[in-house]
């Protein structure tokens, strides 16, 4: 039986993390802000499905505190990375994983740093969850994840599904999620970027829902032109990403109810937002190899604007 | 002595007209919803370098009841333009033209479309000056124009400067104005793109003054970015803007007073703004002629979305 260490239990990691215990799966949860208050009161984790509260999770508040695990969800917002150097180490066994449940890039090399790139095991969620209090967390809809491999050098070979994929979407599936695992992570990450960079980017930029923006026809002319850069951007890497795919994604966006997207609830909350990952990081690799992408830097210098009057705080 | 109709007396047509006035020159204010008042009142045009009002000018409420004008000085904004077919043929004698101090491309056009292409003298103003009550105009700074011949087609060669350019910058030094005759139009307008679609666009979407969109180096970048598509634009139709010209509009910028843009007051006053002429008709243009524009693209969908939300009524 594989030993779950959750690192950051909030909208995500408390969720997953919740999950998996239920399915009787070992959990343990790394709190900071509420250790207090779930010591006290327990985890409340609220679903459209049926309740996964749990009154006395294992919890700790120092990574030191916790058992060797298998497997570290990485549950933080990618802006607090540089945290990881010192929270994955003591929560790993030897041969134990990272599993980076971030979107962006650049967010597996962070983990990389701190436990080795042979350590790491990349992923995407599709979730809609939020922390509503300390150690109350309502999940609202979705929550598949995939999951991959990660490979530093994105002109080697992906390194394909290895076994501790296979045990991880395993305990997965027990819990009742859905999980996938994928070969190649670097093209699984651009093609999360497909959707992120406009929806997340454009519901800070226009203050706008999903619906919103898909109902505007220039806005609706915007997302494509975004997506097309992002497909562009991971063609520079050799990743293909299909006209079909991005059809799908404006499908399934169509068809979602109306969303603020996480970027936007940071934003909202003043809390600092996931550009490097998502906008930055991606944009200098393309740089990089010789690719610029004009309408997600232009989008990434409104939103870089945005944040830094907000942290100076005029209006 | 030519004599002057100003075909709409606001912000700037009021100023224009006054100063002219001034002069000792004949001029006929079209007034709409400020007639009565500026019938009783007379004409309120307040400057920095002293008082230009006209207690009891030449005004008519209607095309039709001004005497016919050698020069028909357009003081509309251009999202008025459709009512230049009306209001331009009663305002010129014979051989009279129109004189369209108005930003962007296709402005021209609509006036040509009223009195022929022959008929028609571009110009650009770059004007700070406020309409600040019915008849009431207050300039805050510059006021300098430049003008030149209308030539529908790019390709051919441009007009030059006529006698009618050399008499109408004659009148305008004599009302103590800086005028310039400018041989090719379609350089000149593209030329003052170069600052419109930045320093208008850019302050309506990130709701910014010119000081503040320089002093950030995010956008900064996005300015050179959207200059640099300006000056794309303008190769496509095999005109030149130089570095040196676009680094004189950063550096001119600089030494600016903070400053309003005139599209900033007009979504703040929800009027609308001249999208058409300042962003739609180049990036048309650009296009016929293969080339994309995609940061200006990117900010012209943006505004285009906050127009029509404005108009909607929602926030």
């Amino acid at each position: 039986m594989r030993r779950y260490a959750i690192i950051g239990t909030g909208a995500l990691g408390g969720y997953y993390g919740a999950r998996l215990a239920h399915a009787g799966i070992e959990v343990h949860f790394l709190l900071h802000r509420d250790f207090d208050h779930v010591k006290r009161h327990g985890l409340r984790v609220e679903t459209a499905e049926g309740d996964y509260s749990i009154a006395k999770p294992n919890i700790a508040a120092r990574a030191e505190d916790l058992p060797p695990c298998d497997v570290a969800l990485v549950g933080l917002k990618s802006t607090q990375n540089a945290a990881l150097a010192t929270l994955l180490p003591p929560a790993l066994k030897p041969g134990g994983c990272a599993l980076v449940l971030q979107n962006g890039l650049g967010v597996d090399e962070a983990a990389a740093a701190a436990v080795g790139a042979d350590r790491v095991v990349g992923g995407l969620s599709f979730l809609c969850s939020n922390k509503v209090g300390p150690g109350h967390i309502r999940h609202l809809d979705y929550g598949a994840v995939t999951i991959a491999e990660f490979e530093p050098d994105p002109d080697k070979l992906p390194r394909g599904i290895t076994p501790r994929l296979h045990e991880i979407t395993a305990d997965f599936h027990a819990a009742g999620l859905k999980a996938t695992a994928a070969a190649d992570l670097l093209l699984t990450r651009w093609q999360k970027l497909v959707w992120n960079v406009p929806f997340n980017g454009l519901s800070v930029a226009l203050d706008a829902t999903t619906d919103q923006m898909m109902g505007q026809p220039d806005v609706l002319a915007w997302i494509k032109a975004l997506m097309a850069d992002v497909v562009r951007g991971a063609g520079a890497f050799g990743r293909e990403i299909t006209d079909s795919f991005v059809q799908d994604r404006l499908d399934a966006t169509y068809k979602m109810r109306p969303y603020l997207t996480s970027m936007k609830l940071d934003f909202d909350a003043v809390r600092p937002m996931e550009l490097e990952a998502i906008f930055a990081e991606p944009l200098r690799r393309a740089h990089a190899r010789g690719i610029t992408l004009p309408t997600m830097q232009a989008l990434y210098w409104q939103l870089s604007f945005m944040a830094s009057r907000q942290a100076s705080g005029v209006r």
